[in-house]
C-alpha cells in the first residue's frame, strides 16, 4: 500500500464527558433527533488492545449525522483507553477522524513505515477498527475502519 | 431562528504548528495533490476581531478536501486569536467543525441564546466567518460561515 484507500473522511470522533447531554444539545442546536446512547467495547467480540495489551475499558456513545460525515460522541468507561487518556490529557475535544479501508493490516503497515503506530485496536458485531496516532505527523489521531462484510 | 440552517459539516479546521509540513504529509498518506499554503485575515477586508478587540493576527492556512469535507490547516501567526490561543493551551489539534449559514446574525443570536457566543469573527474576499464557543455543550468550536453572494 502506498497511500490509504480512500481520502473520504467517515466519521469525526468526539471525547465528552456526559454522552446523554451532549447528544441533547447536538439535537437541539441543529434540530435532529437525539440520538440513542450505546455501549461500545462491551463485548466478548470486541477485543480491545491499548498499547499492546488487552483493556476492558468501554464508552458510552452516540452516533448521528452531520450531513455527509457521522459523528461519534464517546464517554470514556473505566481505563485504560485511548479515549481515557485523550480527555484525561486534553478535556473533552475532536479526538479522531475516520477512513475506511479494505485491508486493515496493510492499512495499518503502511502507516507504520511512516512512523504512525497503532495505539487501540478492537472491533463489533461486524467489523474492525484501529486508532493510529498520527498527532506528529497529522495533528491528530486517525481512526481505520473495516467492515467483515 | 429555533436551530441552525443545516447540520451538514462543511469542514473541519486542525491547528498545526507548520502548514508547509503538515500539508505535505496529508497528501502523502492520502496520495492526493499537496495544497497550496495560503495566508488568511491578512487584508484589510477581513477586519479581525478577538473576543471584542480588532486584532492583527493572521494565519497561514492550506485547504483541501477530504471527501465531502474540506480540511482546513491552520498555523496561527502573531496574536491574539482563537487559533493562537488553542495551539498555546492544547497543541495541535482539531480546533472547529464548520456550517454555513444564510444569516450570519440570526445564527449567532440563537446560539447566544444558548450561552454560546461568538469568540472571533471576521471576513474574506466574499464572505463572513464567527468562531462559536461551544465548548462546554457541544465539546468543540463551531465556525458558522457566510457567503456574501
Amino acid at each position: 500500500m502506498k497511500k490509504l484507500d480512500t481520502p473520504s473522511v467517515v466519521q469525526i470522533g468526539l471525547i465528552v464527558r456526559d454522552a446523554e447531554k451532549t447528544a441533547s444539545a447536538y439535537a437541539e442546536v441543529f434540530g435532529i433527533p437525539k440520538p440513542e446512547v450505546v455501549m461500545i467495547a462491551d463485548d466478548s467480540f470486541a477485543k480491545t488492545d491499548f498499547r499492546g495489551k488487552a483493556s476492558t475499558a468501554k464508552g458510552k456513545a452516540a452516533f448521528f449525522d452531520l450531513g455527509p460525515v457521522q459523528m461519534e460522541l464517546i464517554e470514556p468507561i473505566g481505563a485504560p483507553s485511548t479515549w481515557e487518556e485523550f480527555l484525561r490529557m486534553h478535556g473533552e475535544g475532536i479526538h479522531h477522524i475516520a477512513f475506511r479501508t479494505g485491508d486493515m493490516g496493510a492499512a495499518r503497515d503502511f502507516l507504520a513505515s511512516k512512523g504512525m503506530e497503532t495505539i487501540q485496536h478492537g472491533g463489533w458485531d461486524g467489523g474492525q477498527y484501529a486508532y493510529v496516532d498520527c498527532a506528529k505527523q497529522l495533528g491528530t489521531i486517525l481512526e481505520l475502519l473495516h467492515n467483515d462484510k
